[in-house]
C-alpha cells in the first residue's frame, strides 16, 4: 500500500525518464513543455491508487498512468487555444509561447501518444481498457463542446452538472476504473470505484469554480476571476442567475454584455453579487453533497477499510485544496 | 477479387450506414459534414485492396477502412485550420463553415473515433494493427509540422521528399499493411506491400503538387495555384529554386516576399517561371520514378499476377488523375 505522496513521487520519476522526442523538434518541445509544468497529477495518481486499492502491481499501472496524464495535457493544450487562455500553471500556454498551429498539432501528437501508453497493458486487458479510455476521451470532447455552446446561453444547473461530468468527472472515473481493471478487481467493485470517481470529479470541478473566484491569488496558478471575465457559465454564475431578483439579474446581464470594462471592476462587482446571494456557501454545499455521494460508493466497495484510506484522504484533500 | 469501383462502392455503403452522432450536435455535425464531402477514398480502398490481394475477407477490413478514412479526414480538418484553407472539395472548410474551435474539437473526436474503428479487428491482431496505425498517425503529425517549418525556409528536395513521405505516404503504406495483416499475409509480402504504398504515396503527392498548378480548373475541387499563393514549398518551387539562374531566383524571391499582390498575377508569373525551367516535365519524371519503385515492390510480392491487377491499375489511375 502506498501513500498519495509516494504515488505522486513514483509517477514524477517515470515522467522524468519519459522521453517523448523526435524530429521535428517543433512538434515535441511543446509536449515536453506542458508535461513539465507540473500540477497535481491527479488522474495518474487516481489510476495508480485504483490499482493499489485492490492490491494490484503498481508497476503495471505506470505506463497507463502516463497515458492518462498525456491525454489530460493534450486536452489542456487544445482547451487553452479554444478558451484563449494566456496562462497555465503560472507559465505561458503553448499557443502563446509558440502559436495556435503548433498547439493544435502537438496536441494531436499527444493524443496518439496517450493511446500508445494506454496500450501497455496485458493482452487480455488491451481491448477492455482501450474501450474505457476511448469512451472517456469522447465524453471529454463532448463536455468541452457543451462548455463552448453554453457560452452563448444561460443553462440550468442540471445541464451544467451534466457538462462538467463529461468534461472532467468521466476521466477521473475512467482513471480509477482502469486502475481497478489492471488490479483485476471484480466488476461490481470497479463500478463502485468509477461511481466514486464520477462524483468526486463533479465535486472537484465545483471546487474549481469556487477557487476561480475565491482562491488565494498568490497560490493560484492562473488569473483570479478568469471565469467571470470570460462570462463562463460556472455553477456560481448559474446559481446567481437562479436566485437573483430582477434588479440583480439586470446588473449581471449588464456586466456580461459589456464589451469595454476594467477586468478588476467586473470581477469585484460580480463577486459582490455572489456574496449578497450567498453563492459561495451554496456551491460548497453542493460540492459536499457530491463528495458524500462519492463516499457512499467508496463504502460499497468490498475491500478492507485501511486499503481505502488513501483514496478517501485524497478525496478529502481535493475538497480542502487552495489551488 | 474485387474491382476498385466495387471496393469504393462497398466502402461508400458502409460509410452511409455509419452514424457518428451524439450530444452536443455541434460536435458531431462537422464530422458527418467532412465525411460526406466525398473524395477518392483512396486510403480505405487501399486497405481493402491490400486485404483482397491476399484473399482476405473484405468484411473484416471494412471497419478498419472506416477508421483510416476518419483519421484522414481528422487530419484534413486540422490541416485546413493550420493552412487557412477556405475550400475543400468545392465546399467551405469546417473552420470556415463553423469556426476554428469547432474544427479543433470535432477533429479531436474524429481521432478518437478512428481508434475505435481500428480496434474492430480479431483479438490477436489488435495490438499489431494499433501499433501500425499509431505509428503512422505520429508520422503524419511530424510531416505536417515539418511542412509548417518549411514555410519559413527553402529546403532541399531530399528534405521535401522526407516530409511528404511522413505527411502522406506513410498513411498509404499503413493502409495497405493493415489490409495485408487482416488477410494474414506473411511478413515479407506485407513489407513489400508497405514499400509499394510508400513509393506510391510519394508519387501521389508529387502529382498533387503538379495538379495544384497545372490541374484543370473546372475539375479541381480547390483553388488552382493555391500552393503558389501560399508560398508552399512544393517539389515544383524547390526544383525551380535549384535550377534558376540569379535573375530568375531574384524574381521568385520577389514574388514570395510580396505582401500585396493580385493572386492571379502571382500564379501566372510563377507558372511562367516554372514553364521556362521545364519544371512540370521534371516533376513528372520524378513522379514516374517513384511509381516505378512502387511497381518493383509489387513485383516482389509472392502472389498471382491477376490478384495484383487491381492495385497496379489503381496506381496507374492515380498517376493519370486530373483531380
Amino acid at each position: 500500500m502506498f501513500s498519495i505522496e509516494k504515488l505522486q513521487q513514483s509517477f514524477e520519476q517515470s515522467l522524468a525518464t519519459l522521453n517523448i522526442s523526435g524530429d521535428p523538434k517543433e512538434l515535441y518541445e511543446p509536449i515536453n513543455y506542458i508535461l513539465s509544468l507540473g500540477g497535481k497529477r491527479m488522474r495518474p495518481v487516481l489510476l495508480m491508487a485504483g490499482c493499489d486499492l485492490f492490491g494490484g502491481q503498481i508497476s503495471k499501472a505506470i505506463l497507463p498512468a502516463l497515458g492518462i496524464e498525456i491525454f489530460h495535457n493534450f486536452s489542456l493544450m487544445h482547451d487553452d487555444i479554444m478558451d484563449n487562455s494566456p496562462i497555465r500553471r503560472s507559465k505561458p500556454t503553448v499557443h502563446v509561447k509558440w502559436d495556435a498551429n503548433t498547439a493544435i498539432l502537438s496536441g494531436d501528437a499527444m493524443l496518439v501518444e496517450a493511446y500508445n501508453m494506454m496500450m501497455q497493458v496485458d493482452d487480455d486487458l488491451l481491448r477492455p481498457i482501450l474501450s474505457v479510455f476511448s469512451s472517456a476521451a469522447t465524453r471529454v470532447c463532448e463536455g468541452q463542446q457543451m462548455d463552448m455552446v453554453f457560452e452563448k446561453k444561460i443553462v440550468s444547473i442540471d445541464d451544467y452538472i451534466n457538462m462538467i461530468s463529461l468534461k472532467t468527472a468521466v476521466l477521473l472515473a475512467a482513471s480509477l476504473k482502469i486502475g481497478g481493471m489492471i488490479a483485476r478487481a471484480n466488476n461490481d467493485d470497479i463500478d463502485h470505484l468509477a461511481e466514486f470517481g464520477l462524483n468526486l470529479g463533479i465535486a472537484f470541478q465545483l471546487q474549481d469554480d469556487i477557487l476561480d473566484v475565491y482562491g488565494d491569488k498568490s497560490k493560484f496558478g492562473k488569473q483570479v476571476g478568469g471565469d467571470i471575465i470570460a462570462n463562463k457559465k460556472t455553477y456560481l454564475l448559474l446559481k446567481a442567475f437562479e436566485l437573483a431578483d430582477d434588479q440583480t439579474r439586470q446588473s449581471l446581464n449588464l456586466w456580461m454584455e459589456k464589451k469595454d470594462f476594467v477586468a478588476e471592476e467586473k470581477v469585484a462587482s460580480i463577486t459582490t453579487i455572489f456574496n449578497s446571494l450567498n453563492i459561495k456557501e451554496l456551491a460548497e454545499k453542493e460540492m459536499q453533497s457530491f463528495h458524500e455521494k462519492a463516499m457512499e460508493s467508496m463504502r460499497a466497495i468490498n475491500q478492507a477499510d485501511d486499503r481505502k484510506e488513501i483514496l478517501i484522504s485524497l478525496a478529502d484533500s481535493l475538497m480542502k485544496r487552495e489551488i
